[in-house]
């Protein structure tokens, strides 16, 4: 199932979509019963799992086209977690770049062990939002398409085959970058962390949809396809980064973990193909759907 | 004023604190209406501000022998951001230790602006909470005493000859850190936000009573005095710090920022001092009090 944060008459909602029919149904009409949003729904899905399932498609939903999508968790709780550099060509490709403040040279590209850094809540926006460009901070915006895990059991010390049991579901970021500041401030946090660097969504769909270990990947800028791979060519797979995280830090339900950006983006290039005003950035990743932003 | 969060009779209350008398008065009894938490008294200080002035010390008061203490932001709203390498003396001790992934060689131990990171909110413990041992996941736990930054009005591109408007107060924070995980995961995230990993308090001290440039820390392992040293050795001074992060992420009320610790951690020392299970971490800032935190 797909479930998105949506606005209607002023009021945010939360809904079960149906992409292909382009329709949205509010769930506290679908269940008779409020749901406060997707966290709230993440917490009792197996309560309401069974309920949801059996709803058919008639009554009570409302055109896509006709709601305002909002991020699916429109302001996470803490932080969202990221992964840097996790697929090889990337790692390749930022190494090379100048940018990388984590490797000392070429040779020690591809990392040992996954790198996490954080983006604070308040980056995120919405599908269709746009980014805002932070003129006379940074000049080197680039964009970063990522498959993103939504926890939903929490738990600390979680090992890899009982990793898959943890996550709800699945949706797309652009971890949006200004590479001048990852760069020069050696931790990526504050590079990463602008206001609107976080396009998220435009959905979440369930764990029980997608196999996430082969999904193709593409982003396009405006026209021009700039990401095309597929994350099965993760260095370090969904399982591996559960296990990482939660070995110290107790995950929440809700907690979003982006897994790393494939090659392809604006710095891969030389020379570099920053994103300008008005560039379209359009992100699809199989079995969920797209994701795309201008940015303004 | 000095502002604590504490429990007593299994209620969560927000108190003004007369440290020297060892006394705290419960707001809500004080003002005679509900203060929900100190970032609630944060929004509303400027309204609240002469009436809370204007109290004597007569009635309500309760021995803070009495109550349990908890951090006077028990969970930050989000991520902790902490500054990296900000005393000269430690920044140099720090890339001797071969822990700082941040710099290629001893020739740039010095950071030429400021270095962000975060610790999740969960990761925050209260005066007196035992720190978790991280069992199996690092052997090389070290302490970093820290002044904090509480943030009262927020924004976006705050300068710095206004950033001193934008403090509420000061508090003081242990960013424990796990050495080796670290060093290995290039980004300091994981290794700094392990559950218990961020003592904070015993309490925030409004700003108006301190003078943050000129602050003496000293930092104790059991009864060893490990870390001594000033505010004023600062690299990056607190209205820098303010202007970097606000420069492209919108500050909020409550959100804090802690400012780096100066040298003597325990990887300071040849061979490096872990902290052992037992060992007793006591900061002590001038003009705010002490935190003291036992690993477990």
């Amino acid at each position: 199932m797909k479930f998105a944060t949506f606005r209607m008459g002023g009021r945010r909602m939360t809904g079960l979509v149906d992409a292909e029919a382009g329709k949205v149904r509010p769930l506290d009409m679908v269940l008779g019963e409020p749901v406060a949003d997707i966290v709230d729904l993440i917490r009792r899905y197996d309560d309401l799992k069974a309920r949801l399932a059996g709803i058919g498609n008639e009554g009570d939903a409302v055109d896509l086209s006709d709601v305002e999508l909002e991020a699916p968790i429109p302001r996470p709780a803490r932080n969202v977690m990221c992964v840097g550099k996790n697929y090889f060509d990337h790692a390749h490709e930022f190494s090379r770049s100048g940018f990388d403040s984590s490797s000392k040279d070429r040779s020690d590209a591809i990392p040992e062990v996954p790198i996490i850094f954080t983006k604070v809540p308040e980056s995120v926006v919405a599908d269709g939002t746009d980014i805002r460009y932070p003129e006379g901070i940074s000049d080197s915006i680039d964009y970063e398409a990522e498959l993103a895990i939504v926890i939903g059991t929490g738990g600390r010390g979680i090992s890899k085959d009982q990793a898959y049991g943890h996550v709800w579901g699945y949706t797309i970021i652009n971890d949006v970058t200004a590479r001048d500041i990852q760069g020069r401030h050696k931790q990526w946090f504050l590079g990463k962390s602008f206001d609107t660097f976080c396009p998220m969504g435009p959905w979440i769909v369930t764990a029980d949809e997608l196999d996430p270990a082969s999904l193709a990947v593409r982003c396009w800028v405006n026209d021009e396809l700039r990401q095309d791979a597929n994350t099965c060519d993760l260095i370090f797979d969904i399982p591996t980064l559960i296990e990482t995280i939660s070995a110290g830090i107790t995950l929440q339900p809700g907690d979003v973990i982006a897994t790393g950006t494939p090659a392809g983006v604006g710095i891969g290039f030389n020379p570099p193909k920053y994103l300008k005003r008005g560039d379209r950035v359009t992100i699809e990743i199989e079995g969920i759907g797209r994701l795309a932003n201008t940015l303004r």
